[in-house]
């Protein structure tokens, strides 16, 4: 449980409404395809028969951050040739991050299987993370982001309408294929999250975790899904850095720099599909500890110490994105 | 023709009405003078006998994008000394950049002359480009920004009016010479409307330029006109970094990339003044395709592979910029 | 006095009222604490009980700013290790960093000392600072920002609303401790307020300067309060970066670089705490030149020409950072 009482936290699913409001107001601009489905819920298609882009992706990352964070897009020196980063700030990381942003809400039917990810998860809250957080949410609206290439079952959207319990025609799904521009975006904006899941799977309590900032380069969409998920993963695996800010015994601050970054992975060194390849394309053989940012620094607050592992790759970067 | 259908395009006056009421409504606090022609149409001072500034150019580059794009001014490390960097990002790259913020209406009456650049260009639609396009706009109120040091003609006012179709009263000029600070953000925010004026020249088809992301330093300005108009381009020439994201094969892609930057020219390698000198002031006898970004990145979205031509040239900058 | 007529000055107080509602209003997403004082003054707790955060800070920043000045916090790769950047930038930089955000009020009762800064500086108005200014406000709500770890005494919240010509419960006091994430934030986004304020030690006249630019690394902050003191102050002596725009001859715009730097102090080359130590914690031994950017660069509008001096000291952030 964190130490704020949970009837001060604020309503992920009610900070995002304005957010999805003005992207479905803006989607000519944004080149989005909207539409209702049978059930009556609010399809919005950034990059399935639509264009999106970048904008797009930067928009939907912040409505997966449940309209707790910022994603910036800036010019950056940190590599030779790929100089867009993409910032991710919050006002507060581990609900922003953990408890709207990470991919926890697993969906399937039939042949049809998809993460979703965003503030609705807080209303469903069925995920064991919630318990950790000590974290729901109510709303009368609620928005969900896929990333997927197609369309869900109707049956699927107006099961998920029914888990959060909004009607039909209040819930909106988000579609962001990997291979889009704005899947592309929403996915690199996760660095932050990333790392956050990571230090809770090393068991760091979450409470104590005050603070982060989080970045990654941009790499190039890909039209084949392997190479997408390879390019988005290894901005982050290579290229990404994240700092946080935490509360308790220096020691523990340093373990868990120790432990955060890719490099403290067995499969780390080698590219996401160089990996997926090797484990003939069997993604839960992978390891699961190489999903984190290639490099982390935590500061304890409690003495003031910083603590810096993992580095960047370059290198590997180029063999991935070009 | 691009491939959405015309309807669907936002316009680029309406979005951009609520910038230039904005910009008007903090006048004192952006250091602008207002006032109105002897026709009535309320001309913008942003750097003539008012002061203006680099947030006052920041703003007035956003309403040259048409109110779709979103122009950022942070530090960078990609050069020794200039560390400025204006950062260029849009929801859709050829409406904003092409279709609003290229200065491509040509104005003159007696000695006066000046190009037009804006979303009031899409109201009169007559340059050729517009029919490439296949963009036009209908809007109550115009907006056009003039690269001049002093106020331009009452009738020339009127006549952009009535070429527009809006009552003079609805008409706004903004006046940004090019040796104020405005004027030099609203200069170098051009960089990716560069990137893609050539990628028109070489005859790349703009439907296929999905989205873009362009970066430049900011010079200091100059007193003297062809100093200020050196550095304001040198700026991009040598500095500038723009990434463009387009459909179809893979090697036209590239053929781009090549094609693209500064380095292509036969004038590359000279900053803007001594190749103006050089041609004794004749600004027509430089080389058209000299003025494009110092690097370029083309991402063929249909195989995700990437293609970087061009290099920064940061002793140019300094030689200009000093 | 500055060139511009007062009564277009904007009112600094006027235009902070919607960010410190915001504020407010977000407060318990930020992790902030709103209380009452006795007198009836509204009290922000940012970072004594409350958590806070960067995101806090970022907007406390600008609330110092008076509403004139933008602080965007993102990823850069001017050094190693510390890569979170604080960029801030303003409308009118003399007006918003020493018209408002400078700490320039003095408020002691008992033992309890501090600096006030923000917008309720230029409704009191007492500093000689403000007469060369010719500056003054008149507002019916004021803000105070107190860089402190305990609520002021009550007669002294009440004493700040008389003094400012407001009912106490028209007072917003905001208080960041050094040692908080907030506090670390709105401290080093005063990287061009230094600058200013030393450009004024200097005798340089400041309605010369035009315009200007600075970012410093975010240090993490320190549970000592010399250490916390020492690292948000090593972070702009020996990692910031200041770009100032200024009229009138070249010759005084060389000088002022020139003079600007921290390397132009005696006391350059160790970091703040070590200075600290060595004056036996005497604060008022160090010399007040040190107080200023690592590097500056000043542009002479009249001619063009560009001066920089100091330089960035990786080592010396390492070493107070780490």
């Amino acid at each position: 449980m964190l130490d704020t009482p949970t009837d001060r936290r604020p309503s992920v699913s009610a900070l995002t409404g304005p957010l999805v409001d003005d992207l479905v107001n803006k989607a000519d601009i944004l080149r989005l395809d909207i539409s209702r489905s049978a059930c009556g819920a609010r399809i919005v298609d950034a990059g399935i028969a639509a264009r999106g882009g970048i904008e797009a992706g930067r928009r939907i990352a912040e409505i997966c951050l449940g309209g707790l964070g910022a994603v910036s897009i800036d010019a950056s020196a940190r590599f030779q040739r790929w100089n867009t980063m993409v910032t991710v700030t919050t006002a507060d990381p581990v609900v922003a991050c953990l408890g709207s942003q990470y991919a926890g809400w697993s969906l399937a039917e039939g042949d049809f299987f998809a993460l979703g990810s965003g503030p609705a998860r807080a209303l469903w809250g069925k995920e064991a993370l919630f318990g950790e957080l000590g974290y729901r949410d109510r709303a009368d609206q609620a928005t969900l982001v896929l990333e997927v290439d197609r369309t869900p079952p109707d049956s699927l959207v107006a099961h998920v309408a029914a888990e959060c319990g909004v009607a039909p025609e209040n819930l909106t799904m988000v579609l962001t294929p990997t291979s889009s521009l704005a899947g592309t975006v929403q996915i690199v904006a996760r660095v932050l999250e990333v790392a956050l899941h990571k230090t809770h799977a090393l068991h760091f309590p979450l409470e104590r975790v005050v603070d982060g900032i989080g970045s990654s380069p941009l790499p190039p969409p890909a039209p084949d899904f392997v190479a997408a998920m390879g390019r988005t993963n290894d901005a982050t695996l290579y290229g990404g850095d994240v700092q946080l800010f935490v509360t308790g015994p220096e020691s523990e601050a340093r373990e868990l720099a120790k432990g955060l970054p890719s490099s403290s992975s067995r499969d780390h060194g080698r590219t996401f599909a160089e990996i997926f390849t090797a484990y003939n394309g069997d993604f839960y053989a992978m390891d699961p500890m190489l999903f984190s940012p290639a490099r982390v620094t935590v500061t304890a607050l409690e003495t003031g110490r910083s603590f810096t592992f993992g580095a960047f790759h370059d290198d590997i970067l180029e063999r991935s994105f070009a």
